[in-house]
């Protein structure tokens, strides 16, 4: 029954409802739940008081309670004994004055799937990362057995958090290759055989029955290193993804560009290589970009070997850059060809895309300033306006990170909805 | 004195002015003047009955009316004294039914500023162009010889609208380089010795009187392809300049996206000429990028020339395409060519920005399909995903229109705020 407070309730509701037509008091009570409980997780790990959530929500402190209330009904939120710092206990009869998200009460799972390695991370509502692990996947894998590590690597990241995988309340994936978001499927995914078509993301949520999304791998990472990284909260960002295979996350005014058809940061598909013979094939059989084939960690590789420097097992590079940094001057010589050829291709989408900010993660950037010194050398009178240049301090885990962040707006629906826990 | 009938029209006017704090009656009478006028604007020629506007603008029709009644006494509305098709005169007593934006009330101009021209297009407060007038610029003009340029074409194309160039409500203008929008600077500009710098926007300003702006050209051009040209209303598309220079304009989301230094869409820097000798020099002596230098009008030019096929003085291309046209293997062998090189080019950007929809204009464009065909044929393998690739239906005028739609944007002020005529 409104009684004249709730409708001052309701009027400030009206604010963040937008004024929308179709508003009853309990659609308007379900939007106040979730400013409150947006603007709790905003808060992390700490307690917030019933002043502070007013004020960040716009909401009448009775509404607040209110929501508060419902929360810690439905688990949601439970209330601190006191302060860290402040007043002594709320005063008898009132709700206590500060509450905590229980982000503990929820998981989900961000999965980075490659054609090397599946990587899962298990986050609690929060996004904290509470258990992670990394499958290898065998040279030239197919995606049925792809999709099998998959399941595996899940089953055990979800056990290392004391959980069984059905227990995860969404789950996002980030993959190479472009990605019909809408529909959950990979269109092209030239790095792995038999990976475009398959129906893996409908498999996923018939074994876990919670949501599952699916995007490209950079698109995600992307997400991750503006949320998490050294370019937090600008509003236009590349991310390069340097690794065997090359390609890149863009964000255009804060939000994920992604092109016409999915397609944009396609670099690994720029050719550099001169006047060609005619029209080239970008597709050939090892799936590889004429970039990826030009720089990529296999280039690399072969370039160190070629010149006599030292390089590890398999595509290994990592002792190439150690012995850069050590001053070896056959290693500088591959490391400065590596840098040359690679601003070369990044000037390209430097000079179309303007970003101001560029961020460089995949095996490759691993090799820090040993590589990015020489690479700012290489491009600088390659671009027009100038261009902050840097690592991603999230390594290999952009991509799972990214997907994180994108399980957990999939898991929003369960924590406003009217579903329970 | 406000009525009850005022304070019906002030609180839908609120939903017009998405429920702005600092709102009184007068501003909100303006606003809803303003919304009235946008909406006979956008009927263009045509006459609109209050019922129409009402409707477009979501007021009530007594507040339609009032605006109205505003509009006539400032000289901005007249009344037709009958419709098209409908009703006879309207009823004694109240306003006449059928409204009409007298858009010669006023007029803008949009200029084109490049090295070899300067084209002036006066148009009405409906866009609708009175009066043209170009000027070429000879080779090698300096930055002040071009100002001396944008002076005698504006007042020659004022002068054949019939106005003095003071009667201009908003002058918009276009050229190459990195321009400063909100400081109207041009901060480089490669192709015009001494045109960087120079107080242009100032000095035209304190001649005129008026709003004056000035953008990059393509930036420009792209807006005005959106509007007018094949491209109409699609969300996200690349305009690219192919004449001497080789720039891009691009939209993404509806709105033109200019980078973190304004400097977006620069291709004619892309450099695919191979593996260079260390650092290149984007900014040679006659301000050219890299692919510009490869497939310019004058690159064009010199491939014809090379070849045996007919060209024109200086680097006119055209009879090169008319004998493409018309069969000639030496002419369709450079075509083939430069479609070839060109395409190239396009496909960097293409992979980096999937904009699915490319209009291409500037001098070199004009050959249209006979060069449009092969460029397409060239670009197949070279994108993972279809984009559909077009010729300017705008010609020459694109960069001109686009500039009346920002001088028009400009005008706006005068024509909604308390302003005389």
């Amino acid at each position: 029954m409104p009684t004249p407070g709730q409708e001052t309730e309701q009027g400030e509701s009206m604010q963040v409802s937008g004024g929308g037509a179709a508003t009853g008091p309990h659609v308007l009570r379900r939007m106040n739940v979730a400013a409150v409980l947006a603007a709790l997780r905003e808060a992390g790990a700490a307690t917030a008081r019933v002043t502070e959530l007013a004020a960040a929500t716009g909401l009448s402190r009775p509404a607040v309670t209110r929501a508060l209330t419902e929360l810690r009904e439905r688990g949601l939120v439970d209330f601190a004994p006191a302060a860290p710092a402040g007043p002594p206990a709320p005063q008898r009869g009132r709700p206590a004055q500060y509450a905590r998200f229980r982000a503990e009460v929820g998981h989900v799972a961000g999965v980075d799937i490659g054609p090397h390695k599946v990587l899962v991370l298990v986050a609690d509502l929060a996004g904290r990362v509470r258990a992670a692990h990394r499958a290898a996947v065998a040279p030239g894998a197919t995606g049925p057995e792809l999709f099998t590590a998959v399941r595996t690597a899940l089953t055990a990241a979800a056990a290392e958090a004391g959980l069984d995988p059905s227990g995860l309340w969404a789950v996002a994936a980030g993959t190479p290759g472009i990605v019909d978001r809408d529909r959950g499927e990979v269109l092209l995914a030239p790095s792995i055989p038999g990976w475009a078509g398959l129906p893996a993301v409908g498999e996923l949520r018939d074994w876990l029955r919670c949501p599952v999304l699916l995007d490209n791998d950079v698109n995600l990472a992307v997400l991750a290193e503006r949320r998490l990284g050294p370019a937090a909260d600008t509003d236009n960002l590349v991310f390069v993804q340097w690794g065997e295979r090359i390609g890149t996350g863009i964000v255009i005014g804060g939000r994920p560009y992604r092109g016409a058809s999915a397609a944009a940061g396609e670099l690994g598909f720029v050719d550099l290589d001169g006047p060609g013979d005619g029209p080239v094939e970008p597709l050939r059989p090892d799936g590889m970009g004429p970039f990826e084939r030009l720089v990529g960690a296999a280039a690399v590789h072969r370039l160190a070997v070629a010149a006599g420097a030292p390089v590890g097992e398999g595509h290994d590079i990592a002792p190439l850059f150690a012995a850069a940094a050590a001053g070896d001057p056959h290693a500088l010589a591959v490391v400065d060809e590596v840098a040359d050829r690679f601003a070369r291709g990044l000037a390209t989408l430097l000079l179309i895309l303007d970003p101001g900010r560029v961020v460089i993660g995949g095996g490759v950037s691993q090799a820090g300033e040993t590589l990015l010194g020489p690479l700012r050398r290489h491009l600088r009178g390659r671009t027009l306006v100038p261009v902050t240049v840097e690592a991603s301090a999230l390594g290999e885990r952009s991509v799972a990170l990214g997907a994180v962040r994108q399980a957990l707006g999939a898991a929003e629906e369960r924590l406003t909805g009217p579903a329970h826990l």
